[in-house]
């Protein structure tokens, strides 16, 4: 039974993020006592948590209930079902980066189930999903969060909402908006020094855990534009699907159809050489390459790919696997607004969803 | 009358801030005409319009109101009771920088009546009014907001609010806090090239408006002190007041008992030599100069003055007016969340004042 002051939350995805979000959300359940933060659901693609009448699940012990579960998780639209009858208003933390599951936004959000998540999937994907999502929200009145799903916890999304919704004007948006891309070409071709070969730092990245388990899958440019189709989008341009804009992928044409990652690993030094004349030529200009993406709100312009930066530019002079994010408006002029910082990792990335929860919760009655 | 789905918003002040909120207060209102935000009183020092039966003032026309209005504004706790009695939820802007304003803070919170502000001088007083002003908050449920009482626009309380909320550790907090000093600075010690004399960059400052109308009021860093206490406060420290912690004052010992900012501006040149001699001091070791602000959360140590830095750093690498601060935090590790901007004008300001208002309005049921 639901106490007055209840909020029922459902978690999908119990990976890196997942963990970390439920580590920061038992600090908060205990901090904030009221309104009751009451964990119904958790699963992962395999197994899943929940009781038909809504009991609460221990956060502390819920990655072992989940481990010591034999129940499969239930088809998705049940899922939702289950949360829209629950007796108290209903959040759904999609820890996951599924398609299934952003697809379901529409019907979730219809059927009053408000939604935080880091899944860049629902917001990247066909326009016409992407519209669907915010009509089902207008519609119902269910909120839908989504901050880490450009730039991690960094503060991307409610920056730029923040000045569309006061009414100034965005004209360009541009940065480095993927961990990856900036820690390799931070070692790549640093400001200062020599730098690795490429092939030797796509392995050092992939070992040091800083790319996807197939570092193809972060060097085809995907992700990064995937992050600017969202922003583009909440700038005010209609972009289709992030392949509907030019991205320059660093995967070699002759490796594209190698069938594995290892594969690729394997085959790539012998490409080196056009990574190299690349950064040279840059270096001639007295210039470093980075991986960048740029949107040109005006003439409704967005591409992600290679560009070379002044040695004193702050996109050059990144350090780790950091972000940047410039805003260029009306209000600001030439000199914009930027924000900088990790862009990746669990526990960024777990607090940008904790924060969103945080603001649904509020605007709770 | 009150329609179901109506707020009332009060707003006092009509200065540099107040225009600019004026202006987004109107494209706000015509862009969502749901909740109906209706403009009920509006005051400046001088004069007032507003009616017993709550009419709706139009925002449009309400400087001219203002201008034309023979009434002059009434005792603050009247208006604040007057906004706790009107029928539906009510918003108090406080665009100026009133003390006076700030010290009712508590009683119009506690009397349901929300607030949204620009104005530092309620959160970097006495510590007491602090506490009394978030007590009366939680105790009604109403909201207070101020983003734009540290770095206008720029997202630096929600950022550092969001990070504590969600239960990161905050360690420390570093930056250049007055787009004033930022541009006295980057002018009088530039990473390259030479930069004109101290009094000479002081007299620009205030000729292109950058200052206060009397630059001591820059010059001797209470504003920045303000800053921090209110910031070092939302990370945790029980910092008692802005002189409760070391304060280097631009102002020559001698000149502090100059009778007029003109009388000031008259007699610093006689003082270049001293910041000429900090300035070569800096140079001498491949640095330059900046007026900064600190927070070691971890130490309880705050302190404001001047600070030597690489040439290649972000706080030397500023431009124009901007402001960075820097949070370092147990989660983001060796490199902190930069956030760099504007950090002063009447359109980023009042920016920060009507995010906030969309903020509080989305949490009213």
């Amino acid at each position: 039974m639901a106490a007055a002051n209840q909020i029922f939350i459902a978690i999908i995805g119990a990976g890196g993020v997942g963990k970390c979000f439920l580590s920061q959300l038992q600090t908060l359940a205990t901090r904030r006592p009221s309104p009751k933060l009451t964990l119904c659901y958790i699963s992962t693609s395999k197994r899943a948590v929940f009781s038909d009448d809504y009991s609460e699940i221990s956060i502390d012990t819920a990655l072992d209930s989940l481990a010591a579960s034999s129940k499969t998780p239930p088809e998705l639209s049940q899922v939702i079902e289950y949360l829209a009858s629950a007796p108290a208003k209903t959040v759904l933390v999609d820890n996951t980066s599924s398609q299934e599951v952003a697809d379901k936004y529409p019907l979730a959000l219809s059927r009053g189930v408000s939604i935080v998540t880091p899944n860049k999937k629902a917001f990247s994907g066909p326009y016409q999903l992407w519209k669907d999502i915010f009509i089902a929200a207008t519609a119902s009145g269910a909120k839908v969060y989504h901050e880490s799903s450009v730039g991690a916890g960094l503060p991307v999304i409610s920056t730029l909402k923040d000045l569309v919704d006061t009414g100034d004007k965005v004209t360009r948006i541009e940065g480095v908006f993927s961990g990856t891309m900036s820690f390799l070409f931070n070692s790549f071709a640093p400001t200062e020094g020599q730098g690795g070969k490429w092939s030797d730092e796509v392995k050092k990245a992939k070992a040091l855990g800083y790319t996807e388990p197939d570092p193809r899958d972060d060097l085809n440019g995907l992700d990064v534009a995937r992050k600017l189709t969202i922003l583009a989008r909440l700038a005010g341009l209609p972009v289709e699907s992030p392949t509907a804009f030019p991205v320059q992928s660093l995967i070699p044409r002759e490796l594209e159809t190698c069938i594995s990652g290892d594969e690729f690993l394997e085959k790539l030094p012998a490409f080196d050489t056009q990574m190299e004349e690349t950064k040279a030529a840059a270096e001639k200009a007295g210039k470093v390459i980075r991986f960048v993406g740029s949107i040109d709100v005006v003439s409704n312009a967005v591409k992600v790919g290679l560009q070379e930066f002044d040695r004193s530019h702050p996109i050059a002079a990144l350090k780790g696997s950091d972000n940047i994010i410039s805003f260029y408006t009306e209000r600001y002029g030439s000199n914009p607004l930027i924000i900088q910082g990790a862009g990746a990792g669990g526990d960024v990335t777990a607090m940008g969803v904790t924060a969103d929860l945080i603001k649904v919760v509020s605007q709770f009655p």
